[in-house]
């Protein structure tokens, strides 16, 4: 007979049954010798302002929260409870304050989900494939579905012509992509210009394809001349093509016609695949003048944007895009699945779609262009306040992320969280910077920059090489 | 100059400057012509009972909240609102349903986080490596690594040895591991067992690895005698292994000892990685008595457990541990990282490592230990139960999976959610599975049973070929 089984019931009899610990296993020893609360610094170089080494490989714990056993007591004296609200009180204002000085991910930091609060209770999992109903009833696919299905209609794909599913972020849309390119054809090649996200050249590497780096115009663009000269010394293989809808570090977009071009004037026409990388730009874009169209109405095989970008969402998620008759070459080798999911994942965060939905439920294609709007807006005001100041700067015209000279401190690129490469910065103006946010950052650039280079010893950095010569305000470069 | 920013501000002058939408671009075309708050049915066969067509690659909108563009007064009406909130609602109360009456996934679907519930405003994302900072201030990183030192601990491996991170799923973890045993052994020839997760399938086919698969015994254990055999007409490669804790279908455990003295001793010493797939089981084994225990001790690569079954977790999430000098390996190749990221995923959700850092700090090892043996205890209870009443069922010794004759009806399975293969179904006996609610299932079950089999012109089926003659309670294995 088996005794009471109420959850959390903690009654003697049973406690009593419990198997001691195994002998070999010290639960104690878990815990580090110093204080829980306390923060371990692996290294006095936090906040010192001195710029910190990167090493691969090594786990340097920074910053760690220990896990403590409870003591047999804390039930009862509810010290555990304490301890763990203190500790959970301190992150939250500390996540307040880096909310409010966040400027360099492309996040949209601006939302409000109280309204889905309530479904943080329960386990939703999209397990496998969103159109193929699984078993398991704890699911959102009826949200993911509606939010697929605007996806395929803003990218102009008919709703029985399209495959997709909300991913874990912008990178696992390129790995579905990239996948999907070399299942329709095995032996492409991959192209993808240097300013592709990292990503990209992981999917190579990961699956083993022959990868080639195309040059990049000084905008960030792929330079189409390369790309020519590329293909025309690989004709006999078929191309996997990567083009960029925003780069990470300077928000540039590849022109997808020329691209497009490119590929059926030399040779290629119906030998390649083309995956559209939108992780921010993909759902800015459709509301830009004059910016290039992604669609599919033009031979793209795939699209992705990320949900935590431009949407914004309490933790990243992305959408992929792509054409049901590519699945179906990844579906009719069933040795491949050994079940009926195309996906990357398998269990999949039920909750994302939940807010995706929300949002574009709240604010729709005229909330979105106004976001949109505003964001250019202000990425240009930026972009002049810092040229008035003297300082190299660029902006994309079809973007919102504005790319300067790299703040001397480190402890200023950190407060700020900017996003650095070289000697360039980037601020990404999403919808939650506003003017004043800006002003602030402005400011405070300004009144340090003053100290940073006022002995003279030390001058701006040249970064003629990053942003063009005519946007260069180095020393030599300055008119 | 450029005007009022604010957040949501919605005056009127604002709303002059938007732009129209591109022409060719009507947001309306978005909404079905059936009204939303319906879900879209896609066949009939929805709670009729019979079995559902299982189709790949066919985007089958069984259900869906389509997404509906805003109308204009939609601020001023407030109907946009009142319908948002009916869905959820709606949403909520089957959610609820749902959860009450489920049996067959391995989720423990008892969980209270309503102390994190403040933190869903947050914007939480841990990007890249969990050891090495990031810009981005909005991260979990002091939990994750909190967590991990926990998990590398259970496994046995020092502080200063092990890498890791907290994944999305399982999945994840697998797919982490095999890549690392890849490149730790580019030639390397991937071993499975035929019921390991199809995650392991769908790694080698994205790899491009050659994957063998290995028999197993009724237990649903890889067979070490197999796998010898395999391994002999393969001396010349080295051997990816991936070793089962608790299989997804049997929950069987393979027997890791022996699958590293086969390998040791037909000549693959020092030529082998072993991956431990420990998604359910490998949070649960360390406090079942008798189990072979999955340490780092023993010359294994990695192992990986997922964070929503055993601890319960709002969405999928996982933990994957590997040797440090492993990741040297693959981080040593920049050209493949292109980064300083040795992970999968990337941007990475920062809400789950605190999640599993407060179910850790309040369970500990003491709790955990004690709802397994509760979860064991009243799978027992279940498997005595079914036998009792003369069904066939078959329960491993290490295992709360109880496996047993599929039932006869599909709205049944749906309605309790039991997974099924062929003949079998399972229920995974998790934390929140009480003895009432295994009682109520047990007793539909019965009554349901009693008409499917009444007229004769039916019988259960034979489960013999998947859980043993001793197990089988068919016609012809009856004792």
């Amino acid at each position: 007979m088996v005794g009471s089984v109420g959850n959390g019931s903690m009654d003697l009899r049973e406690k009593e049954k419990v198997e001691p610990l195994p002998r070999e296993f010290d639960p104690e020893e878990i815990v580090p010798p110093k204080p829980p609360l306390e923060t371990e610094g692996a290294g006095g170089e936090e906040g010192s302002g001195k710029s910190r080494e990167i090493v691969l490989g090594r786990n340097v714990h920074t910053m760690c929260f220990a896990i403590k056993e409870p003591e047999a007591d804390d039930e009862v004296t509810g010290e555990r409870e304490a301890y763990m609200a203190s500790v959970l009180a301190r992150y939250r204002r500390s996540l307040i304050d880096r909310t409010k000085h966040h400027l360099g991910y492309p996040y949209n930091l601006d939302f409000d989900y109280g309204a889905l609060g309530q479904l943080q209770h329960f386990s939703i999992n999209n397990l496998g494939d969103p159109f193929i109903e699984s078993n398991y009833g704890v699911h959102s696919r009826q949200f993911e579905v509606g939010v697929l299905d605007w996806f395929a209609r803003l990218w102009e794909l008919e709703k029985n012509e399209y495959w997709g599913y909300i991913t874990n972020c912008g990178t696992e849309g390129n790995l579905h992509g990239i996948l999907v390119g070399r299942e329709v054809f095995p032996d492409g090649i991959l192209y993808a210009s240097g300013e592709s996200h990292y990503s990209i050249f992981k999917a190579a590497r990961m699956y083993r394809m022959e990868c080639l780096k195309v040059d990049t115009l000084a905008s960030g663009e792929i330079d189409c001349t390369h790309f020519k000269a590329s293909l025309l010394q690989n004709m006999e293989r078929p191309a996997i093509v990567n083009v960029n809808i925003g780069t990470t570090v300077k928000g540039a977009v590849d022109d997808l016609d020329l691209v497009i071009k490119t590929l059926e004037e030399n040779g290629f026409k119906d030998r390649f695949y083309i995956h559209c990388d939108g992780a921010l730009f993909g759902l800015m874009m459709p509301f830009v003048k004059r910016a290039p169209k992604v669609t599919f109405k033009k031979p793209i095989g795939s699209a992705s944007v990320s949900g935590h970008k431009f949407v914004g969402c309490p933790m990243p998620c992305g959408v992929q895009i792509t054409r049901l008759k590519h699945i179906n070459v990844l579906s009719s080798n069933v040795e491949y699945l050994a079940s009926r999911d195309a996906t990357i994942m398998g269990s999949r965060n039920g909750h994302a779609p939940i807010f995706l939905w929300y949002t574009l439920n709240r604010k729709g294609y005229r909330g979105f262009q106004k976001e949109v709007q505003k964001c250019l807006r202000n990425a240009h005001y930026l972009k002049d306040r810092l040229k008035e100041a003297g300082i190299s700067v660029m902006l994309n015209e079809l973007s919102s992320t504005v790319v300067f000279e790299r703040p001397e401190d480190e402890e200023f690129v950190r407060q700020w969280q900017l996003a650095c490469e070289g000697n360039i910065a980037h601020v990404v103006v999403m919808p939650n910077v506003t003017i004043d946010k800006l002003d602030s950052f402005l400011n405070e650039l300004l009144r340090h920059r003053s100290c940073w280079y006022q002995k003279g010893n030390i001058s701006p950095p040249c970064i003629a090489a990053d942003i063009g010569e005519e946007n260069c305000c180095c020393a030599l470069h300055k008119r």
